[in-house]
């Protein structure tokens, strides 16, 4: 597998690409957007000014404006970066200024509440096709972003029905071009896929470590020295941010509130097999799970090299 | 901090070292002592005979052998690797042989089911000091020990009270000489920190990707290719060696029933915010979650490399 993006695109895809909201994912979409020439001009819009400020230094936009509404003009694609919760104000509030043909899309976790929040707003004359890149990593703001974040890693589009084929097409070139796959499916599928892939395992993530820290019988600085023992893993995907993670679970209620009644139910068969020293099951399940993880790193969603002892950091593994 | 081990020791610290049970922690440890110049003779002992082939092609131990009460002999530091519940019986067996003023340890991550299986078998000449490295990583195996894998991790001593001063100290400094920070505690408390800073974060990991595996909504495919989304890094911990983990919840039964009672508890808390949407309770979670992170890192814990995008593998951080 290619460790690196391709060449750039001789002729960009779109001429003028807003970025609504520069955290991680809005600054890496433009300095993808700049590396790959997937857009001809790139345009940064965020409300909070020292924000903006950071935009300006990193020189990873053309132009970098505080007023939505003002930044749309002309655009050809309109890409909203906010958390879930807002994305349906924003798009109310540019409706009126969009350019006909105009393709405006998201990168929200959450799928359907966002399109029935955002859909009533969209003018006839433009194209609304909700997208999800699958990436990130527990850092947030303008700085955290790179180049490759979307490299490898799956873009999901979820357009409404009815929707038209071109722009659904124009858009999956866009992603392409970031370095993602690119796979199309109705945002309440899209929503039971990542509530268990995602937002379950962030829900049980940030559940584990407030237990830990409310402890009386174990110190906090126990936890924090022995969490080599596998909780480490778990403050990781625990660090993400705390506003973008409220507004998943506030809108994806339904499919996270179902998966993690699986989860509860499989949690209590596993609980009982230790109460009763059933060896045989704890052995099977512990068996079956290792396939899964063979098959992520098979399918390239994952390095094989060892990471939990985080000799990385350590001078890398020792010949001898 | 140092990112390798420091010069190797100009005396060795032990004449003969055996290591029963040649897996990932028994096979670093035959690594750092030859590294580090720990013990003179290095004795590996495996049952499996594919084990000792391996071992031998290596070329981590003076000499490798199938029977640990031939190899105990003369050996003034035993330490013990194997599953949690086969210890006491390894114990049992080598007591006869062994020589006057030896320490047995083991590096178990359950202490109180251990000590009660082995101290009965404890001949009055010898010393028993259990200890826990708190290092290890998803592989399993001879092949994956390396000699940095104990480098700035913890090393929990639960010597059995009126154990001897200077049998701990000697173990002290033979885990200090492989990397280790060692600490000192009763086996019940280390069973208690470890059930939540371990045992129950692999328990949970195993159960979602369990739950995950036997959903009928969403496809197999679909919860490898979207992984990244968080549930990736449950499968690395839920790929752990299923035998060792088996041991360790049947060993540790009541503290992790414990531990795992209060994570429920929270759970349904989270669970309910969740329903009713209670947004200032959700982000008042995730934000105390995320200094417990920051202070896992400032303690050398954890690499502040953001890793969840796993751009590590993609050819590191892309400067633009």
């Amino acid at each position: 597998m290619p460790e690196h993006l391709g060449a750039p695109l001789i002729e960009p895809l779109f001429n003028r690409l807003v970025v609504v909201g520069v955290g991680l994912i809005g600054s890496s979409i433009l300095r993808v957007a700049r590396h790959q020439n997937l857009a001809a001009e790139l345009v940064a819009v965020d409300l909070v000014e020292s924000v903006c400020a950071r935009v300006r230094a990193l020189g990873i936009a053309d132009h970098v404006m505080a007023d939505p509404a003002a930044a749309v003009g002309g655009a050809d694609l309109i890409i909203i970066c906010t958390p879930v919760g807002a994305i349906g104000a924003v798009v109310a509030e540019i409706a009126p200024y969009l350019s006909a043909g105009a393709i405006i899309s998201d990168v929200g976790s959450v799928k359907g509440a966002v399109v029935a929040a955002a859909q009533p707003h969209v003018p006839s004359t433009v194209h609304f096709v909700p997208a999800h890149p699958v990436a990130g990593t527990e850092y947030s703001g303008p700085d955290a972003g790179f180049s490759t974040l979307f490299l490898h890693r799956w873009c999901i589009l979820t357009p409404p029905e009815g929707s038209d084929p071109g722009a659904i097409e124009a858009l999956r070139r866009f992603w392409a071009g970031a370095g993602s796959n690119v796979e199309v499916m109705t945002p309440a599928h899209h929503d039971l896929v990542l509530a268990i892939t995602s937002h379950v395992p962030h829900l049980i993530a940030y559940n584990i470590v407030g237990t830990a820290a409310d402890l009386e019988e174990v110190t906090q600085s126990e936890v924090i020295k022995f969490s080599a023992g596998g909780f480490r893993d778990f403050t990781r995907i625990a660090a993400s941010d705390p506003t973008m993670w409220r507004d998943i679970f506030l809108h994806n209620r339904e499919a996270v509130l179902e998966m993690l009644g699986r989860f509860n139910e499989d949690l209590a068969a596993l609980q009982r097999m230790i109460r009763w020293g059933d060896g045989q099951g704890l052995h099977d399940l512990f068996t079956r799970t290792r396939a899964i993880r063979r098959s992520i790193i098979a399918q390239g969603q994952e390095t094989q090299a060892a990471d939990f002892g985080r000799h990385g950091d350590l001078g890398g593994q020792d010949p001898d």
